[in-house]
Formats: C-alpha cells, sequence, structure tokens
C-alpha cells in the first residue's frame, strides 16, 4: 500500500513546468538558431560545503529520476505558453512531442560528496539538457542540503537516536516529506512526518503536545489518561507548567499508579524548554530514585549540532533528541549553492569540444570536458584518500602507483601505492530511459553511514576540517590549462 | 487553463498525511478518553518578526483552504496507520468517516501583522482542531516568512521592480511555487518560476543564461542568435567573459547591427557578477554614448534588501533587480516561528473557558480566550495607531474614545479619538465548510502594497523600527491576569 500512496503523491503530480522561464525562451532560441540537436554536457556541482564542515551527504537521486522520468507538457501547458506570444509554433510542437532522451550520469544518494566534483552529469541535445537545469539543481540542491545538515547533527549526538521533527517550520510541503527523508539519509532514527513514513517507509514517531495537558484539568489528570491509552509505550511531555515541581511528580505518580501495577515501565519523559544540562541532570535523578533507571528523557526545543555538543559536553543526561527547525531549513546556512555549468559540446564529426566558464574570482572557473570521478581507497584500511576527477575514457591501472598534485600549486605532489579506485558516477539514464533504481531509504541511510566512516577523522571534524583532495588527472588538468590560457589571447586582443 | 492546472496541482494531491504524528496519537487518546468532541479553540500567532523588521506580510490562507477543504484519508491511509498496531478501531473509524466541522477564521492575505496577535483561529472538537495544527503552521509559517522577506527586498528597490528567481535554491518542489506567490504578494514584479505563472496568472519572465553564451563560437555570435529570435525584447547577459571588454561592446555591436536597421530598441543588458556599483555606472555611460539611454540595466546576484539598499546609496545605476536564494529561502532568517496554542476550552454548558500557557519566558505566555482583532486607524489620515484584540463577543463603540494601555507596563495609556475600526480577521469556514475565497494573486499584492502604507513610517525602517502596539482590551486583559494569579496560586501549593 506504501507504493500506492507513493504513486499518488509523485507521479500524479506533473513538474514539468517547474523550470526556470528563461529555459523556455533559449529553448525555444536553440531551435530558432538551429543549434536545438546540439549535443551539449553540462555538470551539476557545488563549491562549498555548508557551515564550514569538510563534506557533504548526496541526496536527491531518486526524486531526480522520477521528475525525468515523467516529463510531459500538457496541453494546457502547451496554450499557457501560446498565450505568451513569445514562442515560435515550431517550439511548442517540439515541446507537445516532447520524448526525453538525455544520458544522464550521478553519484547515488548517501555518498560523501566535495566541492567541485560533477555530481550529475548530462549529455543530450541542448535543447533537453538546458531544460532540466532547473530542477535537477532544486532537487539535489534541497536534498543534499538537509542530508548534510542532518549528518552532522546526528553525528553531535553520538549513538543517542535523532528524531525528526521540523514538519511546521519547512518551506513548503515539499520542505518537509523530501526533507524528512533527507534528514533520515543523514542519519535521523525517525521523523514526525506521516507521509514521509508513508511514502518512503522511515519510522514515523510522536507522543504528545502542550494542548494534551492543557485540555485536561490537572496535568496528573492528563498523564492519567495518556498512560491509560498507551501503557506499553507511555512517552510524558512535563514541561507544561514546571517540570522539577510538577512535571516529573506527576509523571512517577502515573507510572507508579498506571504502569506498575500491569508490570510495565515507561518508555520516556520529554522536555521541550529551559535549562537542558541543568533539567535532565535533575530529572534523571528523580527518574532514578524512583526506581525508573530505564525511563529515557528525550530532549528538544531548537536544537543543532552546536547545542548538542555543549549540553553533551556538559554532562546533560540525555537519550534521544527532537530537531525541528535548525534541521530542516538548515537554519544556519539555509541554501546550497549548486550550479549546472556547460562543459562540453560534440561537434558534428562526434569530437568532443571542452567548455570553460570563465570568472575573475579564480574559485569560479569551472572544470571543462566529459569527466567521470574516481575516488581512491587505501588497500589496508579502506580510506578514501582522494578524489580524482578525469576525462571520461581515462582508466586508472591500480597496479602502477598513482600519482597525484594540487591543481593550483603543481608543485604540490604525492605518489599513491596499494590504493583501489571506485568510479563514483553511474549512469541513471541512457538515451531517455531510467536504467538505474534509488535503494530504499533505510539503506541510504546505512551507506552514508559506512562510506562516511571511511573519511578520515579529519575530515569529519566540524569546525575547521582538513581539506578532502579533490584533484584532476593530468590530461585533465591540461585540457583546462589549455583553454585558460587560450582565454588569456583572446582577453588580450580585446584590450 | 490556468484553472485545469490548478486542479492537477493541488487537488490531486492530497496532503491529509501530511501531519505530526503525535497529532495522530492525541487524536487516537482524545477518543479513547471521551473527550474527542470537546470543543476546543487554537490561535496560530508568532512572537517576533524576522530580520528585526516592523511587520509581517500575511500569505498562505488561499493554500490553507484548500487542505482544509479537501482532508481526507485514502484506504490507503487507514491501512498504513492500522500497520502502526498503536490506534484503536474507533480511531480508525472516525478517520475513514473523517469530515472536517470546525469553524476557522484568519486574517486575509496580504495585511501587515504583528506578534501575538492570532493570524488563524480554529473552533472545533479537539480531535480536529488539533489535527490540523501541523499543515496550518507549514503553510502560514513559509508563505508569511517569504511574503514578508519579499515586502523588505522590494522596499529596498524603491519604484524598481524585482524579479523572484530563486527556485533552483528553493527548498523543495512547493518552496519554489509557494514561495514565489509569497514573493509576488511581498511586492515582486514577476517571477521565473513558470509554473507559478501557470497557477496564479503571475508574470513569469527569464531570458538566458551563461551556457547559451558558451554554446557559441563567440559571444557575438550568441548576442546575435538572441537579438534575431527576440528582437522586440531583447535582453543580453554581458558578464561571461568580461562586461566592460567584451559584453557590452558586443552588446552594442548587435543592437546596431540587428535592432536599429529594424526600427527597435533594446531592452535590457544583465550582470550577474562583479562590482555592481562600478560596473552599472560604467554600463550606464557605455549605452548611453551609444544612443541606448532607455536600454535598462537588470541586476542580480546573491542579492537582498542590504546589498540593494548599499548599491543604490552608492549611485548604482540599476534599472530592476533579479533575486534569488536569499529571497526563496529568507536566508538571513528562514524560519518563521508561529505556533498553534489551546487558547480556550467550551464546557458542557456552552460556556467559554480560557485556557492559557505559562512559561518562565514572560513572551511565552499566550494569551487566553476567543478573541478577535480591531484594527485602529486614525478617521483623517487613515493611519493604523493599534491592534486591540477584544473577546470575540466585545464591540467597540467608534463613538466614544478609545483608551489604550501598554499589557505589561498599565500606566502606560492613550486615549484614541476620531478613530474608526476594522475587524481584522474573516470566517473562512463555517462548521467545515468554506466561506471565503482569496482574491487573485495580484490583487492581493496591491491589496498589501496598501494597507503597509497605512502604517508610520517609523514601524517602516529595516533596523530598529518603532514597535506597533498590539494591545489587549481591559476584559481580556483581566481574563489574563486572572488565569495567571490563578496559576500562582496552584504553583504555590506545589513548593
Amino acid at each position: 500500500m506504501a507504493n500506492i500512496t507513493k504513486f499518488d503523491v509523485h507521479n500524479h503530480r506533473n513538474l514539468t513546468m517547474l523550470v526556470d522561464f528563461y529555459e523556455l525562451t533559449m529553448g525555444n532560441a536553440y531551435l530558432n538558431s538551429n543549434v536545438a540537436n546540439k549535443i551539449a554536457y553540462f555538470d551539476m556541482f557545488f563549491r562549498k560545503v555548508p557551515d564550514g564542515g569538510g563534506y557533504c551527504i548526496m541526496a536527491g537521486v531518486d526524486q531526480l529520476i522520477q521528475y525525468l522520468s515523467s516529463l510531459e507538457f500538457t496541453k494546457e501547458d502547451i496554450s499557457y505558453l501560446k498565450s505568451k506570444n513569445l514562442f515560435s509554433d515550431d517550439f511548442l510542437k517540439y515541446l507537445e512531442d516532447f520524448k526525453f532522451c538525455c544520458d544522464v550520469w550521478a553519484v547515488p544518494e548517501g555518498n560523501p560528496v566535495f566541492p567541485n566534483e560533477p555530481l550529475v552529469t548530462v549529455k543530450g541535445p541542448i535543447i533537453q539538457s538546458q531544460f532540466i537545469e532547473t530542477m535537477i539543481l532544486l532537487t539535489i540542491n534541497h536534498q543534499t542540503l538537509i542530508a548534510t545538515k542532518s549528518n552532522r547533527i546526528c553525528r553531535a549526538a553520538g549513538d543517542r537516536p535523532v528524531m525528526e521533527f521540523g514538519s511546521r517550520r519547512a518551506q513548503g510541503y515539499d520542505g518537509a516529506i523530501y526533507g524528512a527523508r533527507a534528514s533520515v539519509i543523514g542519519g535521523c532514527s525517525s521523523t514526525a512526518c506521516t507521509i514521509a513514513d508513508e511514502i518512503f517507509d522511515i519510522p514515523a514517531a510522536g507522543t504528545m503536545a502542550h494542548s494534551w495537558v492543557q485540555l485536561f484539568e490537572t496535568e496528573y489528570d492528563s498523564f492519567k489518561a495518556w498512560a491509560e491509552t498507551y501503557p506499553e509505550n507511555c512517552v510524558l511531555l512535563v514541561d507544561t507548567y514546571n517540570v522539577i515541581k510538577s512535571g516529573i511528580p506527576n509523571a512517577i505518580k502515573v507510572f507508579d499508579e498506571i504502569l506498575k501495577p500491569k508490570g510495565l515501565k515507561p518508555s520516556a519523559i520529554r522536555i521541550d524548554s529551559g535549562d537542558i544540562t541543568y533539567l535532565t541532570k535533575l530529572c534523571r535523578k528523580m527518574l532514578d530514585d524512583a526506581g525508573y533507571e530505564d525511563c529515557g528523557i528525550i530532549i528538544s526545543n531548537s536544537l543543532d549540532e552546536y547545542i548538542i555538543s555543549d549540553v553533551l559536553s556538559q554532562g546533560a543526561k540525555i537519550d534521544s533528541f527532537g530537531v525541528g527547525e535548525r534541521l530542516i531549513t538548515a537554519k544556519s546556512e539555509p541554501v546550497f549553492g549548486g550550479v549546472y555549468k556547460l562543459c562540453a559540446i560534440e561537434e558534428d564529426n562526434g569530437s568532443i569540444t571542452p567548455k570553460i566558464k570563465i570568472s575573475e574570482n579564480e574559485e569560479k572557473i569551472t572544470n571543462p570536458g566529459f569527466k567521470k570521478i574516481y575516488r581512491v581507497f587505501d588497500k589496508k584500511t579502506h580510506t578514501a584518500i582522494v578524489d580524482l576527477i578525469t576525462l571520461n575514457d581515462e582508466v586508472i591501472d591500480e597496479t602502477k602507483p598513482l600519482e597525484i598534485f594540487n591543481p593550483v600549486y603543481t608543485w604540490k605532489k604525492k605518489k599513491i601505492k596499494d590504493y583501489y579506485v571506485k568510479d563514483l558516477m553511474v549512469k541513471i539514464f541512457d538515451k531517455g530511459e531510467a536504467i538505474y533504481q534509488s535503494p530504499p531509504v533505510l539503506e541510504i541511510k546505512e551507506y552514508a553511514k559506512k562510506e562516511t566512516s571511511k573519511l578520515w577523522p579529519e575530515v569529519l571534524r566540524f569546525e575547521n576540517p582538513h581539506t578532502y583532495y579533490v584533484d584532476l588527472s593530468t590530461k585533465l588538468w591540461g585540457v583546462k590549462q589549455n583553454l585558460l590560457h587560450k582565454y588569456s589571447e583572446s582577453y588580450k586582443d580585446n584590450e
């Protein structure tokens, strides 16, 4: 049944027209200028890890596949576009008959990814490969942002489960639904977002709000009614009035009166306000003294990785966390700056001409050409050493030492022995047909955990992490240098 | 046809299950505890204006109406919930037969709104009025956040049009679609989000990306091809290589060669990088010198109200702005902290018992009771003087002076004469039936502009605005004081 709902939510929704208007004006102009079928290569990549972190967690590929599989312009879309008096009949006809035919590669979800390496590469007629820019960016930017934030928060929480709880503060309905999905990929154990459980089979959880407590004449009455309904899974929210003077004493009374006679133990108490460290230490003692050593303490209230690290370092007694607005919006840095850039063009004779985007800001200069990424691992420790971006036809001979070098300070070299490589990107569309299926979300979560554990601890640090090497092969470096020098020549001509 | 698409996007999408799981566990427990049909009153309100501003712009009511009108649990939803082994058969049966029956009031979209006043009030059986919490908050929080940010950015831009451009960096698909809607309510002139135009009839706009320029052998070739396709509406992106040395000279050449012979004028050039003030002054001069005084200059690149104010104060020559990630995510403060609190309960005899939520943080103490808001205007200037929150049955006699007072420092009083009042909230649902229809988005935008102009300039300031008065009627103030003292008594008993 989860599949039927999945169908309802996703496939009844045609997002073809969720596109920046300029993709359409360009599409029309490509056709008008007789370049629409020129084969173009685009890379989606990002330049900076949010929050000064060392890596991001790739997410969103499943939704990207669904979008690309369901591209279709309805009659209503065509008449809407016609009403703009801007598009040629040829272009509208092209859209009416639109059939997606691109090849697409992507880094599978859950992989740690780094600045400047392609996360998605598209090859196809520019009228199509250009068109899908908006949704590729929107999908991958959003979910990678949230998975990355979640990963930080969950690492701060250590082995304690983190529950995603932010739907009410999300930026729109999909912000909540796909945000919950990405949170679990990043490491959350559960979500409060019910529909996300229904669609993605990620465990939903939740207990009571303050309004439950307020509805009753007394806090004790409200706890009693709750324990009678949920004796086997009793979690009480103890901060509606006063945690220490009222909440915990009432909880203990109800545990004694309702649960104990049934031979049942309470699950947890939850605190949603106040001084976490102080309150949890006191609560722990009160619960222990009453014989409820197993009763967990759940904490929520505007948490993030910094607050979690801080209260844990102060010895707060916490068994699990509920994290809301600061996760679901990635509040500390709510924009993931992924970009989508033309990197090559196929000539009529089939050869590939690399393209570069120049910028006065050196960091914004793109890597040209049709590329792939090899992640290089140490053979003994399985630690990831470097990501090597190469031209797509390059093969690495693992039996020979691999020399890598800093692409700017090229005298900084390193020879790697006893390694193996993994081709990081997989082909997800072949001539417009989806050929890859994303694993279930909980499997992606485990995969993310495993792959993240292969990074050096120095890369995992929250503050000032070591910069993981993302280098270019000698061949690709040469291609880039040639283009830069060529640009520099033509630039001189301009002066 | 816009309506058909509207139907497709909205109504085919059942968001009933987009709900925090605890609304369901509470619903089940209300039923089990025989309180499910107790009539409860909830208020949705916020406590703080983002970015230190003086007011927010209400938005999202239309989507809230659509959600509440389409509440329905499918068979798949019921079997999913059954599989949790947590809910009683009675509760599942209740959901299967669910028929929304609440009364709902809301402040219409486009109104300036202030902290601590109810934006939405719900009256109904607690099993229902509790359930809709998540979506009320999600919907109003998101759109009010973006409309408010947009309003700041558009005020900074003065009379210059601002185009919303952020889809690719939005947090999820709805973040883009409803974010575009809210941006226009806040003041944007157009959006790049095509589907938002199709659904909401808000003008979509857009021209070319850098990839258009890169595709061609030279920048000149690319401009020429563009001008040939769009001679009547020619906007050229001039910063792919070098704005001053290449972009503007090539643009002028193409204007001369392609447009001038046809008797046409260029629309604009666009700059997406570099030093805005410096470049626009130079560009303006170069365009003017070439006889293109009417050619506009459009600026984009990580803009917000602060950068816009700054470059304009430095004399940058700009005709319109494209604003992306910092608007669509409200980057500087991406969370709108609206909350939904129980404020009253109807007793079996029909009387209303006000409820209060106590907090050690005085600002978090709620306003109890079933309430309404009167906005008080000066009769001569039509300036908004104060919002007076009263109990719902209070009527203000406009022929008599109105005494208002600070609810904390009650000796701070003020007598208002020559005023008129406006009942700010409208009833949008009567016993579960929608009885209000939101105006078209462009009308809401005009309304927001008009209502905002009624605020004192001191309230409109970006930094350190005057705090607009939101006061309580004497009667409501008394109700609140009684509850606080009652709480204080019972709190003493605990010690």
